[in-house]
């Protein structure tokens, strides 16, 4: 008998993530729970599962794993409770906006032996994570520097910026746990510069829109990132990695290879303008790597303490726009 | 209640289309048959079906089509007896070697108004359909010249070329249905030219393994066809389209969109080197259009009539290669 | 003391030649000679050179080496008068639309042991010549098929076609002299698909402007070549060659590296869109051959017999289109 | 009668632009001076110019405008003594390594009123020029975030190092400028990472090798940079502008558009790895551009204001670096 999954939370990702469980071989959605029933509904008739209530999931001997993919705000009391009543954990990112909170949630799922797996999608992708194999490989030699470009294709609304922790948590904090992943070695001090140039909306919000970072690790290594919340021309994810002997790097994902020529140029599409799009295949490579796991009884990657290392960046870098100046990362 | 399918030959094109009915919303694979008990069992396993006879099959009161992927010599009388029971019918390309068996097999399909599509599947590519759709729309003007670049990574052992009905009818038939597809107009005369440079086996064989062949419309459009059975590069697949207005082409997929630069300079990976992966998600799309067609009562495209002709344009090529001269195509 | 040039011509390909003697160390421009005094007096005085009538530059002490850039029907003549003066000959192609004046003139150039090279400059641009010094070198080991895509960005006027020989003898003819080049065999037979679809009065001159020929090889070899007369994004010069162990090709060569991605897409500028702009290079490089071969003492090429065997080629090709079959090409 | 030019340097770079001189249509070079005769004899005799002393062409009546190529240490001295002879100069960069030193020569030159260019080449490359073209043009809408990618092929001996001014002040001098040009507004902020990863020689010397920066101008626009004193692939050269309706980037130049597809991949080759190569177009445009500029009474650009501006940069960048903070830069 493969897997059995309990879905907590029937939004957008939730949906995502149930269609990957669907995928994956030794693997079954069993049941489905969210604060809108119709929501559940909806997802659990797509794959033969049930809709049940949270507790339900949470103490069901029929469950192994649960995928907790509801709001921010509750993922660390969910982490826990699941923890406690010894299922395997996938928790989409972040754990929580409170570092604190995140520190306490870590030590229960600690003392339990929790299997905790958090979703740093793009480490899965096809792309990043061919990247990673060659730098293992001694491709290029040592890694020095680390350059990631990640714009959204547009803004979100300003309702969502309110709560969103801000762009280093929100968005950013994809790209610190991929320098973290493709450096090989903790980032131990951040830079921010940023700026509010796309959407005055976000401004009025307290937050900023396009941003350049920059990480150094102990050793002297180096990762620079590229916000922004706007990119007309579609979601743009591309990483280099240039080392001694060598630079790797990846380029965007594209929908078809067509091109068309004509006495205006050559033109190929815009990029995918939609992250589920883009990164389908990291969602179902991600889901496929957590029953790899814990069915092999290997540790989880990326980790609980992954995400927290993503926050605390996340967090040096708040401070370091504030201050104007490096901050250092305490881990 | 969605489309019920039974699956006729349990090979390895088989289980591709098997699993493309399984991930086609609305559709259902119920029973397999094979000749080889073993094979039919482990994909009606893999998607809860049953394995049934082909006469079960054909008579089945809950099958509303049938899949036919056995061996090329059984595909005429499968689908005369499918035809005959009134299911709906894909079958994998060539109906037939033989043009006269075609004709006959098409004759019984009209006479009983069978639905039948045959599994030209790289009109759904999801690039060479957007190359299509860019033409369609305009974009390029007039068709002027096609140009379809179609070598295999290896070739095939010789047993297979032997009984293969020579690259031609085998290989290139694919060519010349996309070579139809894109011109929008039938073809009415061919030349070839070809040589066995690859393999001397394949020429032991009687056959040639690289070619070049010139097909001609009735108003004057062009499309060239460059064939190898070997490119050490992988499965080598484009397409261009020359019109009036502009050039539309579909440059080869890759794995990833990795790139490694270093002193022996800018690298990426070879193709992919099975048709198979080359043309997943053709497989994927071929069955959703057929199951859309049907629901809908469109007719099928690539319809009985497409295979036939692509098979008239092989016969033409052999005997152009023959006769060293321009054959006119007559269907 | 260098080489000492005199220039037979003084138009449009004249005024590139001046400027590629110009430009190469150990040569230098002399005389210049056209029938229409003015244009011969902007090129020598561009380069200091002196106004001369035909005949002085032919017997003039002081030069060693004449071009010949007059109208075709000129350069058989003056190629067997500069023979009898002793002059090298560097001679734009072709030599002449007959092949008996070719024979003729070639007899005449080889009992003066004259050093002649025919104007085929795609042999020296740095893209071809470097995809030519990569099949010697053996990286695609055996070479089995070529693929010459070669497009003019916007027909000829009809009064230019009247005279031009046709399609075949007056544009094609680089692309035998490039497959032969490639091939590194001489082509024996070819065949020629053309048809008038770009511009009625092309067609109305009794030629066309859309072609694609095949070449074959007595080894079997194959090139295949793609023509025409009009391509909206410019000047379309590309190729490929298919060995048994890889394929080596040179793209269209771009004005800039620029790239812009917006809303549309990503779109780069069209080709270069005249042959003198995209070819500089090439032409610079074939005088810089000339003067080093003929310092060298080494035979020239490609030589007067190369320019014979193109002009076959395309005589073949004429007669290919008119009677619809294979022609072989006897040398 | 065309612009007539005065050498004062007949090293590396010096031969370059005399060269540029004699390629631009009304310039031309008259006389050569350097400590070395040697060296000054070999430009002279290239170009038919004369050997003179410093002073005999800072004083020469039929001397227009002074190259100045010497090393670096000179260069503010030259230019005080041309401005005061009344000569048009050209200087390459850096004016001087002293910021107090080059004020007080910016002082001399105004005062003077002598045109003044300072050679920043990069501004001159086709590339870059139409990149800066298509952000002047509105293609990209404002102009948000710059990204600059500038590597050499490998570290300058540790003797050159010693003497250079350091990392920014030697290389990323060139990328300050190029920052300014895109942004079309002043920097006023500067954060510099870097370490020393390449050569440890260079950091015996007390340097980095390795490193990425990024400028804020006063509306929030932001730059980054990243260096390098190694790329094993190449000279890599790239910029890329980011702006509120689309990116505008020039990719890495080469010197073929050829590719090699094989069992191994598809492979270019490495990048031009001679800055004087990578840029040759750059410096004739350069120079043909201070002659036009001279000839039109149009204000030299870049101008040596331009020159103090990226030194500035430079010192604020090594503040930056020494004190882990951002830097304001003062102009």
């Amino acid at each position: 008998m493969g897997m059995r999954f309990g879905l907590l939370g029937a939004g957008r990702i939730g949906t995502v993530h149930a269609a990957a469980v669907a995928g994956t071989a030794g693997a079954e959605l069993v049941a489905v729970a969210d604060a809108i029933p119709k929501a559940a509904e909806a997802i659990a008739k797509s794959h033969a599962a049930e809709v049940r209530s949270v507790d339900a999931i949470m103490n069901a001997k029929d469950i192994d794993a649960v995928l907790i993919t509801t709001p921010t705000d509750m993922h660390a009391d969910m982490i826990e409770q699941a923890a406690r009543a010894g299922k395997a954990i996938f928790c989409e990112k972040p754990i929580d906006l409170s570092v604190d909170r995140v520190r306490r949630c870590l030590d229960v799922a600690r003392a339990e032996r929790a299997a905790l797996m958090v979703g740093f999608n793009r480490r899965f992708d096809p792309n990043f994570k061919e990247v990673r194999a060659r730098i293992t490989a001694g491709v290029i030699g040592e890694v020095e520097m680390v350059s990631i470009t990640s714009r959204d294709p547009s803004p979100p609304p300003a309702t969502y910026v309110a709560r969103s922790g801000g762009l280093f948590r929100d968005m950013t904090i994809h790209d610190f746990d991929m320098a973290a992943f493709l450096l090989g070695e903790d980032p131990v001090s951040v830079f921010a510069a940023a700026s509010n140039l796309v959407d005055p909306a976000i401004g009025a919000a307290g937050d900023v829109d396009s941003a350049s970072l920059v990480l150094t690790t102990k050793s002297g290594k180096i990762a620079q990132i590229s916000n922004s919340r706007r990119a007309t021309y579609g979601y743009d994810q591309r990483i280099e990695v240039h080392g001694s002997k060598g630079l790797v790097s990846a380029e965007n994902v594209r929908a078809t290879t067509v091109e068309v020529a004509d006495a205006n140029g050559y033109r190929r599409d815009p990029l995918l303008s939609f992250f589920m799009t883009r990164y389908t295949q990291a969602y179902a490579n991600e889901i496929a790597a957590f029953v790899e796991a814990l069915n092999a009884g290997r540790p989880m990657a990326p980790s609980g303490e992954d995400g927290l290392k993503a926050l605390l960046m996340a967090e040096a870098a708040v401070k370091s726009l504030q201050e104007r100046r490096v901050v250092e990362i305490v881990y």
